[in-house]
This record gives C-alpha cells, sequence and structure tokens, in this order.
C-alpha cells in the first residue's frame, strides 16, 4: 500500500548518521521521515562506549556547532570526559567522553521524538522505488510504500552483513540484529559502484569478575583530588553540571603470553584464512593485526572502558578480535586483572557492503539516481562521528535539494566535515576512512574550540540553529571580543621585576610563562586599568562560557601569526575552491588534457578546481590546462549573454 | 569450541520466563547461564506495557512472595496503577500497573546482571546437546557449547516465527527481531508434540498527534485531587515513594465506520483468509474478531495507554490487528481523537512454534528427554505473567533436578501458579492460556492479598527468599495476628446507639456496614480496651505495610466462613492431590478401566490421582478403579517391604 502521507526527506536508518540526518533535515522545515527496523536500537552504540578523541572530537564539535544531537547526548549521557593533548596546541585539543549506552540512546531518541517536522516509523527497508534515474521513495519488509522527493540511505554495517568469528560466519546487521539482504540485493540492481568493508569488535567483559587490584585507574578530568578545572563539557551549550555520576576507566594490556595466544589462532583466523574479503580499518586495528603487524611489541595497551551506570559490563579498548572464541576466551585469561574474567559477548568482524564515493556528488547525492543521498558507513567510512557529521551533511544537502537550494558544501579550511566530504568524494576509500586531524591541512584553524565561531552563523542562515542556540552563541562571541579588546588596552606592570615598563595583558599571555589566569595575577593594575580575572569572568557568565571565551582569547591572542599565515594560504587556495567545474563539462574537449587523466575527471566529476588538484593523478600541469579552459568557457558564455541582452524584449 | 565453564543450569532467553527462571535458579544457589540473542531486549515488553490484572495480578504477587522480579520491577517502573474490582470481593481483586518501557528494562536488566551464581551471554541458541534421551547442553549460532545438567528453554514467540500483515508475511521473531529458525528445526528432529499458534499487537500511536481534548482521562490509584488512599504497590516489598511520576491513562472507542473499515479488510485478512494456521488467544483477540464474532455491538473500548515517561508513544489496548496496514491506517482514523494520528509501528501478528504442554511432567521437564524443561509461550500460554510464572517455576525446579530432589509443585489450592501448571500439563491447550480468577476452584484462597501467607514461607524453605523479605513477611505475619488477636478481643460501645451492649472490634469488621476504620472510629472503648487506628499502625509499619496487615485482619475475619469451608473442601481434595500415581504405572493393568480412559491415562501420565480426576474423559467410576488398584499396589509394596526387612543384615 502507499502511505498517504508524501514526506519530503526519508532517512532510512537509525544510528548515528540517520539520526543527524533526520533531525537536520526537520530542523530546515522539511517534512522527514525517519524509517528504522526497530525503534529500541535508534541511537544505540554498537561498538566502544566513547564518543570523540582527536579529529573525532573536532567532528563532534562540529555537528554541535551545526545544532546537531551527537554532543548534547554526549553530555547527557557522559560518564567520564577527557581532553586529550591539553599540553599539546590548541590544534590537536581534543573532546573524548565515555558514555553511558542507556542514556545516550534516549537522549537521541527523545530528541527524535520531540523533533517537530519529524515523524518516525518502524520498518525495515527493502527496496527503493526509482523512477527512471529519479528516486521516488521507500518500501518496507510489510510492503508499505512511503513516497518522498528525496531519501537518505544509512544502513550502516547491515546491507548484506555478515558476522565472523573465528571460521564460523552467519549473516547479521549487528550482534542480535538482523541483516538488510533484500535492500542489499535490491541496490546491487541498481548498478552502483560497490565493495565489501569490515569492521570488528572486542568481546565484552563481566565487571564483576575484573580483578579491579591490578589494574591503574584513570579518572576522568575533573574528578577526584588532584583534578583540575571543570568537568569538559562536549556542546557548546553544555553544563557539567548536567553530566551524570563520572567514573573512572581502567588500563591494563596483553603481554607476550597473550600475543602467543593470538599467534596460535592465525590458522583459524577469518581474516588471514581469506573468509573475509573486506578489507578492515587499518587505524582501529584488530589485537590479531597488531600482534601480526608490530611483530616485536610485546604488549599493547587496554582501556577498559565501563559501558554504564547501571551495568557491570566493560568494554576492553584495543583488543577488537574475529579470533576463533576459545582463543579470545584464552587471550582474555592471560590479560592482568582478566585472569578470571567472564565473557559476556564474544568480539566479532562483520563484513557489509558500501559504495564507492567517488559515485557520490559533492553534496553527498548519488551521481547515479537523482534524489538518493548516502551517508555514514554506507559511505566506506568507520566511527560515530564520521557517520553523524556525514548524516547531518546529507540531512542539510537532501532538505535543500527538495526545496531546489543549491548545496551546501563546506570547505577543507572551515570544518572538518569539508575535509570529510572532499576526502571521500575526490579519493575515495581503500579501507574505512577515519578522521585525523593530519588529514586537515589547515588544522590550526580547525580547532574544537572555534567551531562555533566556523559555522554557527552558517548553521543559523541554514535553518539549523534555532534561538536559544543562537542566542548563547551571540553572548560569546561579543565576550570574546571584548575580552581580547580588553587584554589588548589593559596595562599592567609586572610586580616582582620591579620595572617601570609596562605590558597589556595581550603582550603577556602571548609570552610562554604566562597564559590569561597568570598573566592576570601577576600584572599589577596601571591607575584607570582593570584587568578581569576567570573567576569575575565566571560570575558574569557561568564557567562553562566563561572558561571558553578565556580559551579563544588565549588562543587568538598566541597563535595570532600563524592562524594570519595559514589565513592567507587558505585564500590562495580558495580561489581554487570556488572555481566551479561545471556538472556537463566534457572533459574530452579540454586541449592537450592526457587520456588519463581525461579519464580520472570524468569519472569523478569533480566539483571545483581545488577538488580537482586533490585527485591522485592530477597533475599541476593539468590543472592550468583545465583553468585556461574554464576562462575560454566564461568568454564564451559572456558572449552568448551579451547577444541574448541585445534581444527585443517581450511585449508586456 | 566447548566452554570451559560447565553450568549446572542453562536458560535460553531473556523474557519474562526466562529471567525468572534465571534468577530462580541462581538465588538456589545453582550456578546458573541466561543465553540470550540480545541483551538489549532482556526483560523486553513486546506487547502491551502493562502487568498484571485479574488473575494475572495474582501470579505476579505470586512471584514476588517466591522471591521473583516482575513485582519489584514493575514498582521501578509503574507510572500508573489501579486497583481492579475493588469494591467486589478480595479474591477478585487485582493490581495491575502501565510501566514504563524503558524503565523495566532497566529494571529487570539490573537484577540479572548483579545476581550471584548467575553468568549471562550474548548468543543465539541453534542447537540442543542431546545425549540419548538427557539433555547435555546448547550450541550458539556461532559454535560455541555450553554443557549443563539442565536446560530451560523459553523462547517466547521465537520459534521459526512469522510475522503477517494483511497477506504480506516475513520471518521474524518479534518486529525487529530475527527468529529461531534453526532451533525450531532441530527441535522438530527431536519430535517432541508440537503445534503453532499465533498472537499479536495493535498499532502504536504518536502521542503528539492524538487530540487529547477529545478523550477520557483516566488518573492512576491515589493520584489527583479525588484519590482515596496511597498509590498501589505490586511488591510485598514495595513502597508507593519509590515509583516514579504517576501519569494517566485515556479512553476512546471504535464505531460503526470503523467496524465497516475493518470489515472492508477482511477479504485480505491473514486470519479470514486461512494464511495464518496458529489459533489466537480467545479472551485478548484482534479487533477485526471481535467485529466478526460480535457483529451486533457497535463500539469497543479502546484504552490509550502512554508506553513510558520519555516517550510520545501510546500503545492502543484493544485493536491488536494483522489487518492489511491500509486498513489499519484507516481504522485509527476513524477513532475519536485518532482522526490525524500517526502510527509509528504497524500492528501485526505472529505465528510461532509451541510443544503441547501434555509432554511434560509436572515439574515442566519435558518427559522425552529428560533435563529439558519448557517455560513461557513455547508452553502455549499468553502473557507476561503467565510466562514469568511459568519461568520460576521451571528454574526452580531445573535448580532441584541438578541436586537430585523432587520437583516441586504446588497444589491448586495453594496458588495460581499451581492451577497454571496443573491446567497445562494435564489439559493442554487449544489456543493460547491465559490465566483468568474462574480457572481457580480455590478462588477464595488464592487472593493476591495472602500470595505472601500462601508461599513464602515455602520459598524461604526451597531457597528462593532473601533475609531482607523473609524478615518483612515475619514482622507482618506477627502484627497481622497480633491485631487479629487484637480486634477479637478488644471491646467496644457503640456511642450513637448509646446502648450498654459490647462488640469486640470484630464483630463489628465483619458487619456491611463498618470496615477496619470505620469500626475503630465507631466504637467507644471500654476501660481498659485500646483498639488500633490505622494512623497508629501506619507510624509503626508504615503506609504500605500497616494497610497490608489491615487488609488481612479484615479479610479474615469477614470471610473467615467461606474460608474455612473452602479449606474443608480443600482437605477433601488434597487427599486426591496427594495420592500419587507412579510415573511407571501400568494402565493396561487397572482392571476394568474402559480402553479410552487407559489411552488417555497412558499418554497424559497425571501425577496424582487429583489431576487425573481433571483430564477430560476421565469419570469418577475410572477413578474408584485407580483407587483400588493402587491400594493393591501399595499392599503388595508393603508385603515386598517386610520381606526385605526380614533378610539378614549385611556385615558392617
Amino acid at each position: 500500500m502507499l502511505f498517504p502521507k508524501r514526506f519530503q526527506v526519508i532517512v532510512v536508518g537509525g544510528g548515528h548518521a540517520g539520526t543527524e540526518a533526520a533531525l537536520a533535515a526537520a530542523r530546515m522545515g522539511v517534512s522527514t521521515l525517519l524509517l528504522t527496523h526497530n525503534f529500541e536500537t535508534l541511537g544505540q552504540m554498537s561498538c566502544n562506549p566513547s564518543i570523540g578523541g582527536i579529529g573525532k572530537g573536532h567532528l563532534v564539535k562540529e555537528i554541535d556547532a551545526l545544532g546537531g544531537a551527537m554532543a548534547q547526548a554526549a553530555d547527557e549521557a557522559g560518564i567520564h570526559f577527557r581532553i586529550l593533548n591539553r599540553s599539546k596546541g590548541p590544534a590537536v585539543r581534543a573532546t573524548r567522553a565515555q558514555a553511558d549506552r542507556i542514556l545516550y540512546k534516549a537522549a537521541i531518541r527523545r530528541r527524535l521524538e520531540n523533533q517537530p517536522n519529524l515523524l518516525l516509523f518502524q520498518g525495515a527497508c527493502d527496496d527503493l522505488m526509482v523512477n527512471g534515474d529519479r528516486v521516488t521513495g521507500v518500501v518496507t519488509q510489510m510492503g508499505i510504500r512511503f513516497e518522498a522527493d528525496a531519501v537518505v540511505l544509512t544502513a550502516g554495517t547491515f546491507l548484506d552483513g555478515r558476522i565472523h568469528v573465528g571460521l564460523d560466519s552467519h549473516a547479521g546487521g549487528r550482534a542480535g540484529d538482523p541483516p538488510a539482504a533484500m535492500l542489499s540485493a535490491r541496490l546491487k540492481e541498481l548498478k552502483l559502484p560497490q565493495g565489501r568493508l569490515k569492521t570488528g569488535t572486542p568481546p565484552r567483559i563481566d565487571g564483576r569478575t575484573i580483578d579491579w587490584s591490578r589494574l591503574v585507574e584513570q579518572p576522568g578530568d575533573g574528578v577526584g583530588p588532584e583534578a583540575i578545572g571543570p568537568v569538559p563539557v562536549f556542546s557548546f551549550l553544555g553544563r557539567a553540571g548536567d553530566h551524570p555520576r563520572q567514573i573512572s576507566c581502567w588500563i591494563t594490556e596483553t603481554n607476550e603470553r597473550t600475543h602467543e595466544i593470538i599467534r596460535s589462532g592465525f590458522d583459524r583466523s577469518p581474516m588471514f584464512t581469506g573468509r573475509i574479503d573486506g578489507v578492515g580499518p587499518r587505524y582501529c586495528p584488530s589485537i590479531e593485526d597488531k600482534v601480526n603487524r608490530f611483530a616485536d611489541k610485546t604488549s599493547h595497551q587496554i582501556f577498559l572502558e565501563p559501558e554504564g551506570l547501571s551495568t557491570h559490563e566493560v568494554y576492553p579498548n584495543g583488543i577488537s578480535t574475529s579470533l576463533p572464541f576459545d582463543v579470545q576466551l584464552a587471550a582474555v585469561h592471560s590479560i592482568a586483572g582478566l585472569e578470571n574474567a567472564h565473557v559476556l559477548r564474544p568480539g566479532y568482524a562483520i563484513e557489509y557492503d558500501y559504495f564507492d564515493p567517488r559515485g557520490l556528488r559533492a553534496s553527498f547525492e548519488t551521481r547515479a539516481i537523482e534524489g538518493l543521498f548516502f551517508a555514514g558507513q554506507i559511505n566506506g567510512t568507520t566511527g560515530y562521528e564520521e557517520a553523524a557529521a556525514q548524516g547531518l551533511f546529507a540531512g542539510i544537502n537532501a532538505a535543500r535539494k527538495v526545496r531546489g537550494c543549491d548545496a551546501w558544501v563546506p570547505r577543507r579550511d572551515e570544518a572538518y566535515l569539508g575535509v570529510l566530504v572532499d576526502d571521500l568524494v575526490s579519493k575515495g576509500v581503500s579501507e574505512p576512512y577515519r578522521m585525523f586531524t593530519s588529514r586537515a591541512e589547515h588544522r590550526l584553524q580547525l580547532r574544537e574550540d572555534n567551531a562555533d565561531a566556523r559555522l554557527t552563523a552558517i548553521g543559523r542562515e541554514l535553518g539549523l540553529v534555532d534561538d536559544r542556540r543562537w542566542e548563547q552563541f551571540i553572548r560569546k562571541a561579543d565576550a570574546v571580543s571584548r575580552e581580547t579588546a580588553r587584554a589588548l588596552t589593559t596595562r599592567v606592570r609586572l610586580a616582582e621585576a620591579d620595572s617601570s615598563q609596562t605590558h597589556t595583558i595581550a603582550e603577556l599571555i602571548r609570552r610562554p610563562e604566562f597564559d590569561f589566569d597568570r598573566a592576570v595575577a601577576a600584572g599589577v593594575p596601571l591607575t584607570g586599568q582593570s584587568p578581569v580575572s576567570r573567576e569575575t569572568l565566571r560570575g558574569e557568565f557561568g564557567v562553562e562560557l566563561a572558561d571558553a571565551v578565556i580559551e579563544q582569547v588565549e588562543t587568538s591572542l598566541t597563535y595570532a601569526g600563524y592562524i594570519e599565515k595559514q589565513a592567507e594560504e587558505i585564500a590562495r587556495a580558495a580561489r581554487a575552491e570556488d572555481t566551479l567545474l561545471p556538472e556537463s563539462l566534457d572533459y574530452g574537449a579540454v586541449r592537450a588534457l592526457s587520456f588519463e587523466v581525461r579519464q580520472i575527471l570524468s569519472r569523478t566529476r569533480p566539483r571545483t578546481l581545488g577538488q580537482a588538484a586533490r585527485l591522485s593523478g592530477i597533475t599541476p600541469a593539468a590543472l592550468s590546462l583545465l583553468r585556461v579552459h574554464l576562462k575560454k568557457l566564461a568568454r564564451a558564455r559572456g558572449a552568448a549573454a551579451d547577444a541574448e541582452a541585445d534581444a527585443p524584449e517581450s511585449t508586456a
């Protein structure tokens, strides 16, 4: 039957990509349906119970700056927060949270259920409706047809999912969930460029059977007697007071005996015996991969991460595996503190279909089927954050598409989201793609702390940012400029130097031995000058906002030189980024271009000259030829427009 | 691989039967494993979000009296409580709670995770290990073999589950969950007596799209300005203060237009077109069944039950259906208040394998395979409470079996659990069996209020009742006898009568115009006499316990006559119940028994004479013949024992 209500956007899938996609489209005022095979798994964290980390935390802050859900859900569910690389430069500083799985799911589901313009429906998606080369809707397992102008597919690991433990394997979308076999078969009929990837997860441990006394405790930031500063928050709207109770993680490690056991299972490993064709994530390898590749290492660290406040289940981060279960058990039992550990769920690998993201436009709309968008693991990525960022992005562009607006594509110097999208559509993937700060050439610009400054105004324009977030953003921006101005103009004398020389607070902050607090504390104000302390600002703005403002003031003053230099580079690059390559460009007509280059460009159809430059096989010479060709085209168009302007006006 | 730890009892399934079975066995000190295909669905309420009701509430109180989890979880998760039949006799008075699904699951999971002697493992059960006619363990989908002395199978609707909506159908254990197809196939190979049943669930509604102003509000007991008394509790250890926030249900109804729409779908109904072979629950019929069977009724009531505090999802109790989805939608939209309702999940019917419970011993051990126990829907029942009670029962007897103890089988006059078990193993089922008070011939004895008095001491002996519950039970029992004695001896004069006649409080309570409170209030105490008010008792015991004590005093005084008379009947019946029929009895050797009766008895092998009496086809005459035969056997055994006693002692 045809569902009587027609939607503008349908999002298929209720994971991290699907929920952000649905929320984004609905926030933009477009009537949206989220279709998922099971409400109970909306917002489920299928693998590790954590959000963020280096590169990934950056994405989460950007999602938040654009009004997305992930950061706020992590704040609601977070039971352990850390700022990684705190002592390093601000570009690589990143937030990471352990989340209570049940609270996280509840936080996501509450947002989905309360989002205006968004309806939910439980049903497995078995098919797409396609008319010519245009998607017109989806069909559920029960035969219900939903019509829409655009469909965002976020199928995660479900497409023809196959679970492997040792040499045993069975069909499944995730342990305990059925795969999407029918949909996979249908997508194959559409002949989209496709391949297989794999990912994995470790065995889970019953905390009641862990000998905690043999482990090293790792408290979260802002917790315990040695804590400095408050517990971190993820969202720009977050307050540490809204976090649930904070608990510790624990550290142990593998040893030579563990590695021996693991090696003893190589002959029954689905990876090493060729049972798994799909390529796994190189930067999140299984323990057998690590033991194999780094044969000289005698130990690998394991973080024992609690899965929530109401469960004893523990996630041993670092020993993802698809070895036979007897090997898993023996390996776990060889690890300090886990000698008598009960394994609650086996580790496993899962193979699934993905689609070559070079088959996507820069908007994540598939080139082959108009109105069909892909986001998340289906595009060959790994990670909740990468999925959520893509979901948000695809949701935005699906909404813009149905409204007849151009795609919104952030630049590589604007956002990690820009880097992610550009990397995927330009270079494709050869393994599950995850974000790193090293992927961003403008990373001093793309910091966690300024994600709001980079994106919230854009988000407001796109219709993603509500009044509350907007007002808070304005308030922060005003405070940052006021306090930066104050730091630049407030003059103090350094007491201990007993000198007559005076300095601005800004000058002090720039010195390596000072920061904002030390500068304010060390300086003796001149008459009429009043430096303002963190305490005072916290009184005015609250802890979280005041600290964020001070961080902005410090960073912008300290790194002003570098940032300016990077901004110049960006401006140069931006010219290439702003140079659009028409969708219909006939690369065969570009003079002197080599056959290989023509092939690459015709297949990939880059959106801009900048994107073309990053394709492998594209030389600077080829770019020059392209530039010349574009100028010629523009001149031709100009002539045509002039000719049109000369034509007689139509009578009114 | 063989899992290195051997268990005494393995419970397969994490629903209401499985969780009570696992908790019971583990409470009794037996090493237990709970195997489930997905931890995330532990304790899931697959159908309506409520616990209890007439007959069912009785079971819940009995489960609680035996230390089970269901009542306490309902107290932790209950968002709306009512005492049904409050104005009727105490036998049919029953508690019913609406539960927040998420809180209920959390309450069950917390109990499972914290139960000593119980380990959990996530994995689908694909096979049983059987050696000869003895079960030796289970095998998971991943090929992990777990050994045990006894296995309790609680597969619910998962065995070869098939979901129907209109003429569409697909394999599934529950919407969104895969079926247990492999296990079903394996069980079929074991040639256990088997059949198909079906059950159904209604479409779910998005509360944001309901016009509440058109509905009748139904607040829970103890809530709102007209509330009398506190909010009810389920557990004998419950306190109303521990409930979450209480909210209302709402009432609407179908109309003639709704019925027309439903009838228009009959030709595409899987029930009426013969697509479903399984028999559905007659007392919990689908709306199409009701419209079909009661063609003259123009309206059926619908209770709109909230599914939780953190969701807008609403369960429309009364319109379970497997009609095509277009008919479901149109029917919903024809109902007052639901004109614009968005349906979140379609209603559906599910067909599944069950096994004829006459193939079970009275302990729920299968006759065919030693050590294999069945509990819950697999035995042909419907309902969470029926499942939980059976799980508890099978868990107890599996634990007793592995310890070499005789089965514990409560009598029909001891517990609804006794009625349930006896009905199932004696009569089998022709449709999904649900509990009613009418099934109990001793129902004045089997009240909710005295479930603890009936069962907690037995539970203590069985090893099911912990110190906290036991102390509370003793405290209550002491208070009941103290206050009953006080009521029987405290003499008062009735002030308004201004008479010199005196009465005991007990005499007043027995009068229809009085109850405990009125009796205490109306009486002017004689010198030296001190009737004690509810207020005073609440001060001493707390509200819940004091109220429970007073209820006991009232009931035992008011119904003393009836209860005594029933007790005599029970004593007579008990003689039959205590007369065991040997497992090996050769019914062919019973003189003068008809061929049919011999067949029935040989097939069913009743455990006692009482159970034999309730089999259809067994006449009083047949029973007399049996009794004579048993006496003859006993005499023969006596002679043999005498002969043995005469034999010379073995030398030490």
